[in-house]
């Protein structure tokens, strides 16, 4: 088996139904990953040592997954020099606001590239780790190039869908 | 000299104007503290070392300065059984709502008693702190007592000024 | 049977099931609480004796739950120098922003060691409160320590969970 | 001299500044007024017997001026069944939005008239006494519609001047 | 029948279920009253009478109810010198918020006494026109009187019933 | 002189500085057009004239300028069936997020075409008003296509500056 | 079938059951539209070319409706001189606030009218479209006043249907 | 001259001070790279032009910064499989909360990697860049290494520099 190159990190394991969004998109480019359970504040130990050892077993890129007061990116991207990618999860009295401002507002010096709250940034962390490994990988970079024409040829048969339904 | 029972930790050193403000009331009252600079993402080692060893050396209460996406306080929290207390920094685009968010909106389990945004909630994590402190020492607890009698009184001379000043 | 050491007020009773987290991490570290109903607008005398007379009668901490624009707590910190937690309750139109604001946002002098809005908040309360406990008691210093490696372990064993369900 | 029939309350000598704006508009109706300084917090006692004797001397409307977690407005409306207006100070990190929450989102119960943050609601707090006093005096009553003919025609004269200045 | 003291406009008789909070607190003073629907925008005409002409049939106190960009109670504002208390109904993507921002936030000049957002709002509004009539209808300052001791009874006894289930 | 075909109200001569923005577009564009200081709330009668009768004398096209719970251009979109922009105004505590939303979230069936808070809505109201007005006027269009050209030229003349300071 | 004079653009197919409150009001004022999926991300030649030729083939009016991220109408109106009207979608962790944020707050040069969130706002975008076109079209100008005319009529009814159910 | 391998797009000339953050990094680190004024709205050609081509041309990060309604990662990320790093802008009556939410909540299938608003997140765009070259660059991973050693040495220095101000 393909050793992994993306670790994804979540908070607590509630917030697998919304990472399978990013696992989905890993398997579908073809990207052997590796998926835990650790968080920021519960097992702080083996948060900093997934994070710390990650770049010395072949990990490139991290995408990490929490709620609240989202600390589980900042706290990986402190121990490593690879590139985090941060989730914020959707949940709580503030349904995902609070996670997104613990994981984008990182002070100078300890970057996190945040995306969307919920299933879109899930997603959305997947492809955005695959646009990472193709910069090395050219076959990642074809994939990625035939996913942008599939997106719009989508788009496309939406509207040709829409178009007949609207005839008919 | 004295052991200190109070640690205050701050994300940056540019936290201090503020956090004066915790070390004045915690002089005030005569506690024995000690303050240090010390980031959760900059220096997580040293942060960690801090949190870990504070109960074995006497400390007893722990206070947090960090601003933005404020992961300090959660850091030291899961790192030590004393209590944390939050104290959230304005600054940044957010002015300190970020802060506020990721120091309150802590997970089940990790507690962080969080104060408000800013220099009344650096008082007051000196404030809470002594209040700690008092419940295992009688002369803290009658100074709280005094301090609470003084600031009534206070509002009552401002009170009779302002009458002054309409009358005259 | 045991006097209590915390006193939980609630500004209504339909908190009760978001403070019963509270109670339950308190019934776990066997710490003795006492538990009422009492609003800071519908029934502020009762509630300012409640206050005022706890230090007295041995009350160590003192946990608010309240909505909306929470005063519960403040009014508390007012009317005593023990210290204060207060949880904001979820629900109206806000969904806890407001009462998150009208606990953490107190002016300098009276502290209230704020918690997460909701589930969390409560039980974090609780948490906090054994904490302040455990600076005058070893046993529950001790079981503090348990408990934070039992969550550790819970997290290790959900992680396991799920590499097992993974490999299936 | 006239028996005051607005009471003002201020939680800090620092709000007078703002609340002059109320002050000035019952000058300019006449009506007589009284203002203290006293905080929810650093003077409970005081406030609550200012709020609970108002009635029984003749005050028949409270005006209450307070910032960050304003409890000032909700705590007298406790105390008392004579109307409560409050106005939300600017100031603090949130500037004015918390002091709002905490103001206008009062439980079922125990009304407190909002008014908008700052100045322009320290003028309508005088505004809105008047408006109630002019129940039953006929002489405010014809007085609030000469201000509000006034308010018409400075508009329109600042209309004209506009005019005027353009065609210049 | 009375004539009624008290005018109840709403923008949307979908906004009736929560106004009947403000119809039971009224009914229950015995308060008469009138409602309509009426909206500042599809019938901006009906609404300046409706406001222009109440004090002139002995209303004295107008209550606005309504979502959104809730322009209703300053419209109603604009036409009268009577108080108009504002109350907020949720709903809409925002909630509520951006009609108690529309309601609150009134210029200098133009005073809206704004209730919280949705039902606690509406009830409140019945009260705070209570309390406003009160002041020249010493019956109904009484009866505010019993409500008040009341709204304390309640709040002990639920505390009792909290009290007996837990010995239970 | 040609007549108007755009009218700008504005709630306040405040509100004069930041509209000179949109009277610089319509000028650049040769639109005339008529700016009348006109309140909502402070002059409804005016505000009502000049928008019921604003179709009749040519207008096509009514700019509402207003801060805080800015109801003008709502209260203008009641009387007319002609397209109304708005432009909240910054300013006061919530600085023009207060009046955002109460200009957009206008209810179903009296539309408010909103723009950016500040000088950049009320620049494009002047361009949106001139894009309404091409529509029947084939030289405003050839002027808005001139107008958008030179706007890319400018960015690529900054872009140009850009780089020659940096080889410099 | 006469040539469309309105274009409207969805970011998703999603968005096509709050779009027909849109297409209800083109089709009861009789005003010829196109409709179609496309998206600024997934689809953007096919965005800009509809967007650019809009003009050329008798389009006077384009509405474009997005959600979270909302680019839509801001890269249409980048590509047309024709009025672009934004309705920002519900949905997503913001329900809508970000969508409101990212279409209404265009830099100065590019404006985009937007309405409010969700339904609401897409019934006024069709009502909006008319206006303009209305400027062109007198029987429209006439329907317009009918429409408005039957609001305020069916505000009437549904005002004297609560009378009668409350005398009932 | 190295080809450059990093793109820098701002929206306008003067986000170029808060984005020599960005620059100052990629120079320290010795990172060739590029920077261009192109706005989304006002050079929709170019700046597409730019973003189509710059994988071709040897790029293999683009990082873009934009204010307000910041549509411009989303729009360069629409036409490029590079990743693509966002830098919401302060500045605006929003301060730079609406650039993030256009930002960071792009739909699923168009990631941008999102930093902190203002200065601290183009410091971090400049270090995300780095992070990602490094995968493919092991003295690029070097320097990230010193560069952490630095920063928490600076930590270090500072505290130290506190302890001694505090002896002093």
């Amino acid at each position: 088996m393909t050793e992994p190159t993306v670790l994804i990190l979540m908070g607590s394991d509630s917030d697998l139904s919304t990472m399978e969004e990013t696992t989905k998109v890993l398997s579908e480019f073809g990207v052997p990953y590796e998926i835990h359970v650790s968080s920021a504040h519960r097992s702080p130990v083996k948060t900093a040592k997934l994070a710390s050892e990650a770049a010395g077993r072949g990990i490139q890129v991290i995408i990490a997954a929490a709620g609240m007061a989202a600390h589980l990116a900042g706290v990986i991207a402190a121990e490593t020099t690879l590139p985090v990618i941060g989730v914020p999860m959707t949940g709580g009295a503030l349904n995902g606001v609070d996670a997104l401002y613990a994981m984008v507002q990182m002070p100078g010096g300890i970057p996190v590239g945040t995306m969307a709250i919920g299933k879109a940034g899930a997603k959305n962390a997947g492809l955005f780790a695959v646009q990472i490994l193709s910069l090395a990988a050219p076959e990642l970079r074809a994939k990625l190039v035939s996913y942008k024409t599939k997106m719009a040829e989508e788009v496309e048969q939406k509207d040709q869908a829409l178009q007949v339904s609207r005839r008919g």
